[in-house]
């Protein structure tokens, strides 16, 4: 099988984990990543292998440390098939009057507004949609935990009505100035928060407000929900389900004593997992209660890395390579992604 | 006027806030307070000039640490003619006995079980059913926060269903051994929190169901609530009902630039505060939001003293000293509590 050739625009937090998703993809090839500034995570890169382009201007810094430069970001881009944009939010914007006029197919994140793109993507909900679009941007972490959860739920029986709170980590674990430290901050202070908008990007018709609020902690965002679903719905039908859905994982915190972010995080590490990366959204299935047409829950959203299978699939989404379960397939199968029970 | 000697058991976070709070009372006396280790808190309270007593083992390691101990708890309660009992949670139930045995009235906290007491309190929502009661129980912080804004609410329209997630705060900031430091933890894991029982000990007929999740700070609980109501309401209506209660303050984050718990506390510092106490509930105005019948919010509460003007009330409450408005204002008015904008 020929590979696609894949470029990765941008090497911060999301773009360094899709740039080693894709060196594990059977079809595709990496050919290598945009980066600005000449970091620490530029020296491990080029360690790695991964070949290196910037801006003209900053060839010299990157030499300056060491770091072997390949070429322009302009050149990268004509190399490539498609190019994953993980560059900061906004800056996507900017760039796609360059893919554009090399004709090359893009994927943005979803710190970009929803009209830099033809869909707004998340692999469980409206892969086959997203099919051929040649930009597809995937949403945020929030936003793709919120997505499936409801499109998993809707399986069961139809999501009417959504309220959520999201309980958003302060920084990730790298950020030296970010904060809060010691604050609950609203964030925004006003109702509803821009999630619920962005869930509407994906899918339609489902009412839903959701509020937000930061914590001081590094390690994993969570929500709190409640969906009114069209018909009664039983506990045991929304944990099978959840067992047997791809991308969620489910932690039994009476029987295995995790029961919270920090804990998740360190069975993650324990399991010898790259970075302790956690792209399924973790349930804690003790909190999953349902109420006449109301199902309750809890569940944690790794922000570093549930978006990093969804570019993937989105990929092959924009290029026809594979269709929807292929796809997340092959995806779950190279990066170890689980099903079931956490422990 | 012949004031009320009040006796308060216990002398930590609460105790000492009420142990203050009488001693600024027309109509109480501070008789004396309850501490079985002779720590920080109790040198202060005996350099103040309160009256220490407690456990006959324990006056030696009081005399050692050179505070002056004034005889032993049941010397102190036989003198009171109500005490406060702010001893820690479950603690309480133990002395509930030597009360008893000595036929005095008593307060308990919310850390009891609600069957402690002949009735759980919250000044704004059930103060005339609490007049004449010999035991009652002044619901935890949290709870208290709930109910505030749900029987205020009740006064607009009546609240027929509540769906809330109270983030609370990991320690209290003189707690040096509690946690999670950088964890965002369910607790319970279960739904429903037991806040939700804990305000239908207070009002009946409300449906409602809370989560709760820790959150690694120390200076309020936040939490985000949606109130569904009999009849469609108006968002200016909540605004002003809230402006005109006692014990409510709005803080506007777009015109104020107060938008987090850290600095409603910087303001509360600002202000001169003793100890940045903020026994108000702090509404976010910017996060009322309204939605056919349904109330969005999200509100601050200051877990060390919300409770303090409530034992004040409740003191009268329980010896018929006050009607409910009458209290309620000169509590108000001897502890500076406000209505209507922080700031």
């Amino acid at each position: 099988m020929e590979k696609v050739k894949v470029a990765v625009n941008g090497y911060g937090t999301i773009g360094k984990r899709v740039a080693d998703a894709i060196r594990l993809q059977p079809d595709m090839e990496l050919i290598g990543v945009g980066k600005t500034s000449p970091n620490y995570e530029a020296i491990i890169a080029d360690k790695k292998g991964i070949k290196i382009y910037t801006v003209k201007d900053n060839i010299g810094k990157f030499e300056k440390s060491g770091i072997r430069v390949a070429g322009t970001i302009e050149d990268m881009v004509k190399e490539a098939d498609i190019v994953v944009d993980t560059t900061p939010n906004g800056v996507g914007a900017t760039y796609k009057p360059l893919y554009q006029s090399l004709g090359k197919n893009a994927l943005f994140q979803g710190g970009e507004k929803a009209d830099v793109a033809d869909i707004s993507f998340s692999a469980l909900c409206n892969y086959d949609e997203a099919k051929g679009k040649k930009y597809i941007r995937v949403v945020s972490c929030n936003t793709t935990g919120m997505l499936r959860i409801i499109c998993t739920m809707n399986k069961i029986s139809k999501v009417e009505k959504v309220r959520a709170t999201i309980v958003r980590r302060a920084a990730d674990p790298k950020e030296v100035k970010r904060g809060p430290i010691n604050s609950i901050v609203p964030d925004p202070a006003s109702v509803p928060s821009h999630h619920a908008k962005d869930v509407l990007t994906v899918i339609k018709g489902i009412d839903i407000v959701t509020m937000a609020v930061i914590a001081p902690t590094t390690l994993m965002h969570l929500h709190t929900m409640v969906l009114t679903v069209k018909d009664k719905v039983n506990r045991d039908d929304i944990i099978n389900t959840f067992l047997n859905t791809p991308r969620i994982i489910l932690v039994n915190s009476s029987r295995t004593t995790v029961s919270s972010t920090a804990e998740i995080i360190e069975v993650s590490r324990d399991m010898g997992r790259v970075r302790y990366d956690i792209p399924e959204v973790v349930v804690f299935e003790d909190s999953i209660y349902t109420n006449g047409n109301e199902v309750f829950l809890m569940y944690g959203v790794h922000q570093e890395s549930i978006v990093v299978p969804e570019n993937i699939d989105a990929i092959r989404a924009s290029l026809g390579l594979m269709g929807k379960e292929e796809s997340i397939k092959v995806t779950n199968d190279t990066l170890g992604i689980m099903k079931g029970y956490l422990l």
